[in-house]
């Protein structure tokens, strides 16, 4: 083992999958690296492989076990993604968090909801005041990107400069927060970056990024155009666009009401920390049922179709006593993200039987921006910095590579790293110096549990093959006391037979314990085993499908 | 009760959404109207509301119980959203099932594959053809769809002539099957047409649709440039397109491999029923993983990530012998219809891993063209036919009413008609001569349940929630027998107590036996209700969650 100190990087989430942010850097001779995180990000749970879940966070057993390692953790920026799991994981780590004053509101608020210390939240302000973290120095160097205060990390290392983009985009006009300041960012990159550590997600995306300022003007027209109650929803965090609407709103003489608590907490935060000024007066939901639908103009919670947010609602019938009806009309000033169109249509259905008008991404016109760099965006960020080598990070896989060729084609090194891979940013170029066992867990009600404890995967099995139990009563002797008896969940109740479905299994139990001889009886683990075979086989039979079983044995003692 | 003949639509499927398309006609004095089928297709499940499920039917129960009155059902075209059903439905509706010889060799696949009389499958020729079904007499009009011999419907009743489009596009180059032949639609609407009942699923597209043949150049570029394998995806039903694909390997000196049944399946079809002609010869797997890979193209199934597919096969590791790897090219010659796109993305980052180069909807090219109608050539339709009005079917609620407004912007008259509306068409516009139960229906393994029977309730309330088995053991006095003990299954094993959540469950539930009267242990369901009540309370606390519970009470005799 080489005494020699060296720098690593190790992402723990969001690299080879877009969510779940947590990378880790580290300065020291191999295995005694001193420590500091950059985010600590959540991702969202679904029906198809983590149903009930309730959030999915990075697995940081590795970090846990280096704890005594780990200097700071630093969160560039308040999207969930990036910052969600500061309440549940903190504890755990135990170290110091760092952030600017917007993103600390968000992170104290999610530690006071976790019952964790808000104190341990620590407000920096951006660059040029830098943080030490044992042998690094790190500052918030501040870019632009769909959330205020968002911020790049400049990490210095005894080993040289590293930067870490965070999310961003370029954009000059941002509305609410710093514009993207290219002399700023040539200054720092000025004395030699060794790494760029480089957000791939819009990777794919051809043409250069639009600014935020420049939707304005269509939203503009369609409020000061729209006859009945005016509805648009955003990502709540999108506060630059929350304001344009409002304005939008404001100017067409309409009163400005926001419905949905992530909504009203994004907007006091920001307003609290000052990063957001001349807001519009607000009204309640209880004024906004009372005056003409012509003169409200409601904010709302719920672009990615959630159930529980407050379009679904708005959807599905009556929320907080308004209703949207015939001749209103409900703005998505959002993109779709991949996995969320069913939600998503299912509104904008309900909205058509009430006869709302929805405006969407397909109505031609143009009301939403990315707030990530596109590919030419990338290509500027990268000759901008000049750093000697790209690392790509928040992304898929397919992200990763393609961002890696494109630090390639213009001659610069860059590496693949997805969680788990252990990078010795030390020499000329990315190594692979390890490979360490990552993951998720889940936060399910209020208990952590890992991926693949298996939990989940029973609950999968459960919804996709139903469940049957089955209760077998033995006496002193083992012989059975009367007939086995089943109790279904989830399964038809008539098969194959015309007989119900419990009968039948019954019955095949029954004629099974007849069969069975002492050494089967007396045997917990073979009797099981017997009975869960011939409900399988004979539902299979009945109905085309073999459920779950719990079985019970009773013995008389 | 007029005795007066009427003429009647009913949607029993696929008007309110895309997919399960299913539509009676009537014609006859109320309630004694003469009827016929249009389509007999499936929807898909999916996890978020249809776990374990095979696939999902229209609710046939209004036209059973008036079987006696049904004539005939008509099949459009193959797709498995208009003729899928056919197999599963048919025992029980008992009609001839019309259709040309494509779909016909189809269908009776269908029919033999669910075991039923492939004899009830009746070929027909194209226009002029009429088949006789009561009152109506029923003519295939050629269209052009993303599948051969895709027919209209002209359906002259007593009272008129309807022509039902089924799916369609204005498509002059086709590749396969016959071209859009304006003259012979002008001929037929001629003589005028009571009501076009159109397809609305891409009512929201608004450039004009693009011919099948505008694809070929840039997949032959593609695939004349590529260096290792090439493989590509698309809907095995869309003969043209794969037939281009074919061709396209074929000029780079590649040979044809199929890959996947459905796409075996279908070109035997096509080619049997002599709608595909000069099909390139094709090759074995074996063959295909023995020959330099440069020297071979797979078209293969599975171009929505189906998971069972073998896209998704190819892209996990090894099938059929062959495996992919850095170098080789994959296509997908498809678009990701909504819902399907966590799938799809699975599998190219999958390719990613392995090097592959992925080439799809965001490289920039321009390798799939819809089937449907756009809006422009949905106007195009309606002035061809000049019909005295216009009923959508085929789309979401969303689509019906945008496609009603189009109706209208001209002058004719429309109504948004979804699953379980009667519309009476006799009139000068269309009126709603009822509502009707309509829903769904499961095929849950061999079993056909409703969709409101609660069994798939209940398996996703267990995917959501966990389940628990309590068992308790009562004497001849109706005391407990011992303790209550717990089978956890999807749950997590350890609570806020930090002791087993088995442990904490049975400890509660033996107080509570404890404690409970004689009133309760003699009583079953008391019983029941109180042990429930307390395995759902304690798991809150300890857990943060109710799970579903299965109570087994065993009382000895």
């Amino acid at each position: 083992m080489s005494t020699r100190p060296r720098v690593i990087y190790l992402p723990l989430g969001g690299a080879g999958e877009i969510g779940m942010n947590a990378y880790v850097y580290g300065y020291g001779p191999e295995d005694k690296e001193r420590l500091i995180l950059v985010d600590l990000g959540v991702t969202f749970p679904d029906m198809d492989g983590t149903p009930g879940v309730d959030l999915i966070l990075p697995d940081m057993t590795w970090l846990m076990e280096r704890r005594d390692r780990l200097e700071a953790i630093f969160i560039t920026h308040a999207h969930e993604d990036h910052v969600g799991a500061v309440g549940h994981l903190w504890e755990k780590l135990g170290a110091p968090i760092y952030a600017r004053a917007f993103t600390a509101n968000i992170a104290k608020r999610k530690m006071e909801d976790a019952g964790q210390p808000e104190g341990a939240v620590k407000v920096v302000s951006a660059w040029p005041q830098q943080v030490d973290a044992g042998p690094f120095k790190v500052g918030f160097l501040p870019i632009s990107h769909s959330i205020p205060e968002s911020s790049a990390l400049v990490i210095d290392s005894p080993d040289g400069r590293m930067i870490h983009t965070g999310d961003f985009k370029l954009d000059k006009t941002p509305i609410v927060g710093e514009a993207f300041d290219p002399d700023l960012w040539a200054e720092v990159a000025k004395s030699g970056v060794k790494a760029l550590i480089c957000d791939s997600t819009n990777v794919f995306s051809r043409h250069a990024g639009r600014s935020e300022v420049s939707v304005g003007p269509e939203i503009e027209e369609l409020v000061a155009g729209a006859k009945g109650m005016v509805v648009a929803t955003t990502f709540a965090s999108n506060v630059a666009r929350v304001k344009t609407l409002a304005e939008a709103g404001h100017r067409a003489g309409r009163s400005i009401c926001l419905l949905g608590r992530a909504m009203r907490r994004m907007i006091e935060a920001a307003i609290e920390t000052g990063v957001l000024t001349g807001f519009p007066k607000v009204i309640g939901p209880e004024d906004a049922a009372h005056i003409p639908r012509d003169h409200v103009m409601l904010l709302v919670t719920g672009s990615q179709g959630e159930r529980r947010a407050a379009s679904a609602q708005l959807a599905r019938g009556k929320y907080n006593g308004i209703e949207l009806k015939e001749g209103d009309t409900f703005l998505f000033s959002s993109k779709t993200i991949p996995g969320n169109e069913k939600g998503v249509i299912r509104i904008v259905n309900q909205f058509s039987e009430k006869g709302v008008d929805v405006i969407d991404e397909s109505s031609g016109g143009h009301y939403h921006v990315s707030g990530h760099a596109n590919r030419p965006d990338l290509e500027a960020m990268h000759d901008l910095v000049q750093p000697q080598m790209v690392i790509p990070m928040h992304g898929e896989h397919r992200h990763l590579r393609e961002h890696v060729k494109l630090a390639n084609a213009k001659g610069r090194a860059g590496v693949i790293a997805v969680n788990g891979m252990m990078i010795d940013l030390s020499g000329n170029a990315p190594t692979v110096a390890g490979y360490v066992e990552t993951g998720r867990t889940y936060l399910d009600g209020s208990v952590q549990v890992g991926a693949l404890d298996g939990v989940i995967r029973d609950r999968i099995r459960m919804a996709l093959n139903g469940h049957v139990t089955v209760t077998v009563l033995l006496d002193e002797d083992d012989e059975p006391l009367g007939t086995p008896w089943c109790d279904l969940m989830g399964l038809p109740e008539m098969g194959r037979s015309h007989a119900p479905l419990v009968d039948v299994l019954e019955e095949d139990l029954s004629q099974f314990l007849g069969r069975a001889g002492e050494k089967t009886l007396s045997d917990d683990g073979q009797l099981e085993e017997g009975l869960r075979r011939i409900v399988r086989n004979s539902a299979m039979g009945e109905i085309g499908k073999k459920p779950e079983v719990t079985i019970v044995v009773s013995r008389l003692q």
